[in-house]
Parts: structure tokens; C-alpha cells; sequence
């Protein structure tokens, strides 16, 4: 019994630090990401992002070591959750022509949220341009044209999707063109914008 | 006789000296935009642009006040002859739909060429998030996609093109799928990705 209570105790106290370390890690990324977006990333220093997540300095080098590190730590966790989404809507779908449609509703209406996130920060491009130089990022980037190319393989095979352009080409194609939600409004805008991709992909008579 | 000649000469000379200052003006925002792209706007100086622009540090501050209005005077003069150009192309095609087909695919072959000769440098996308935040250059984006409404609205007017949805909102959706021409390499993938993306605007049955 006591063998067993002494595996016990630890695992729980273990869980409540891990959740507790947690915590404090997603304060510091959304403190981070809020402050360089408004100020710049070369304006931003740790003692702020302390201040304002309100943690001591030491606590936060005990986590970072630099206002970089938790730039894209918040990039690619924020990628991260995307690409879970996608998945996840990808898997509520019943067959190859709704998954493909799924999908690409879903990546459309992330841009949208994204880009309106950041449309009154200033620096928004420059950390746009900053998380993106980093190959962590560029690796989940190629996750999503990944999932979105074996869509379109599964798609061209159920004849949904034209076969006359490699479905790494079409993948590219969808990427780049649903990066115009950004600009859209409504939901129902970004839902014409997804019709006007899909009939791209539609198979040439 | 006197006088006509009078007259002549200076107009020569002033032709001269202007044509004089063209170059060298084109000389710095070759030079100048090249050196940015190697090693960032930061770190580039006017002593290393007049430098390796063979000229004297006390021309370059004739001409322009730092370096950030260099590169700026460099972007513009770029949109602006991709936008000539875009006109040209649209004023030699004889109908709507062709006027379309032609612009779009020299808009894809622009983008390509751009993306290829930026891809080995290391700080092409630091540039573009600068002067991306330039209103001169904003301004002459703003140009091509109403170039690009116009055409749709003339096409949707012939026939070829849906009108379920607002010609400004496909003028997006064609600049935002066209960009994926920058990860194609030769002439024939970009004719595809133009293929697709007309096959998008195509009238709804």
C-alpha cells in the first residue's frame, strides 16, 4: 500500500507542475505575441513581457532565453493548433470531395481570424515575416500543404478533382488563393471565396 | 538664326543632364536594392551605396536622403513598370475574355520572376515587408487590382466570367492564386496554375 501511494502522490504533484508550467508559458506567449505586434520586435525586451505577464525576470529566463525564442515558440504553437484543427475537421468528413471542402472552409476562415487579429497591429507584417523565416514554421507550413495535397489525391481518385495538374500544384493553388479571406469580411464572403477555389479544382470536360 | 540656335542647344543640354541623372539614379536603386537584399536594410550605409555605385557620398545625398528612401524609390519604379506592362499586354488582346487570359498570365510570369530572383536572398522578404508598408506602393498594388476589376467586369459583361460574385472579390482571389507562381519553375507550370485559376472564374451552369 505504501509502495503504491508513493506512485501515487508524485504523479499527481508532477501533473500539477506540468499544468502549472504551462500556464505560466501561454501567459508568456500571448503577453509576447500582444506586445511585439503593437510595438515591434526590436522595441519589445524581456523586462516588459515580465511586467506585463506579471512574472518575475527570473522566472521568465528560467523559460526563454530571448524575446525571439518566445516569438516563435507562440508561432508554432499557433501553427500547431491549425493543423490539429484541419485534422480534426478532415476526419468529421464522410467522404473525399466533403473532406477536401471541409478543409479548405476551415483554412479560409483561419486567415480570415488571423489576418483580422492582426489588421490594427502595426508590426503585424514584420512578425509575420520574422516567424516565417524560421524552419520550425516553414516545417508545420509544409505539414498543412502536405494534408491538403493527399486530399486532393483521395479527391482526383474519386473523380471530384481534375487530374490535368499534380495535386501538389493544386495544394498551392488553394494555400495561396484562400490567403484572400484575409481581406473579407463575413462568413459568407469567405464561403464564396472557398466556391470560387473549388470550382478551379473541378475536373476539365 | 542666333536665337533659334539659342534655343536649341540648351534643350539639347538639358536633355542631356536629365538623361545624365536618370542613369545615375537608376545606378543607385540597382545598387542599393541589391546590397539590401545581401544584408538587410539595416545594415546597408550610403557610404557602401555610393561606393559601390562608383560615385561620390555627397552625389548620393543629392539625389536622396537615406537609404530607406532608396529602396522605397526602387519599389515604386518596379510596381510601376509591372503595371506598364500589365496595360500593354491588356491594350494588344482583342476581347474581354482574351484581355483577361493575357493579363493574368503576365501577372503570373511577373510574379515568378520576382520570387526566383529574390530566392537566394537572404533578406528579399525583410525588404518586401518594408516597403509593402509604404503608401506609394500600396497605392500602385491598389492599381493592378483595379486593372484586374476592370477586366472581370468586362468579362462578366462578354460572358466569361460567373457573376455570382463581386468582380473586386475575384480581382482578389486571382492576385492571391497567382502568387503561387513563385514556387513554379518553368513557363508551362505557370500556364497551369493561370489554367486553374481562369477555371475558378468560369460562369456557374
Amino acid at each position: 500500500m505504501v509502495f503504491a501511494y508513493r506512485g501515487f502522490v508524485p504523479k499527481l504533484w508532477s501533473e500539477t507542475i506540468k499544468a502549472h508550467r504551462r500556464e505560466v508559458q501561454d501567459t508568456i506567449l500571448e503577453t509576447a505575441s500582444a506586445l511585439v505586434a503593437e510595438r515591434g520586435l526590436l522595441s519589445v525586451t524581456m523586462s516588459q513581457i515580465a511586467e506585463k505577464a506579471g512574472i518575475g525576470r527570473a522566472t521568465l529566463y528560467k523559460y526563454f532565453p530571448d524575446v525571439e525564442a518566445i516569438v516563435l515558440a507562440w508561432h508554432e504553437r499557433q501553427v500547431a493548433r491549425h493543423l490539429e484543427h484541419l485534422v480534426e475537421v478532415r476526419d468529421h468528413a464522410s467522404d473525399a470531395g466533403r473532406r477536401l471542402e471541409a478543409v479548405l472552409d476551415a483554412y479560409a476562415v483561419i486567415h480570415q481570424r488571423r489576418v483580422h487579429h492582426h489588421r490594427h497591429e502595426p508590426y503585424g507584417n514584420e512578425l509575420s515575416t520574422f516567424v516565417h523565416r524560421d524552419e520550425h514554421v516553414a516545417h508545420a507550413e509544409h505539414q498543412v500543404h502536405q494534408l491538403i495535397t493527399e486530399l486532393l489525391v483521395d479527391a482526383v481518385d474519386a473523380g471530384n478533382v481534375r487530374d490535368d495538374v499534380p495535386a501538389a500544384e493544386l495544394a498551392s493553388y488553394c494555400l495561396h488563393a484562400l490567403a484572400a479571406a484575409g481581406n473579407l469580411r463575413s462568413k459568407v464572403d469567405v464561403q464564396r471565396l472557398v466556391a470560387v477555389v473549388l470550382s478551379g479544382l473541378r475536373p476539365v470536360r
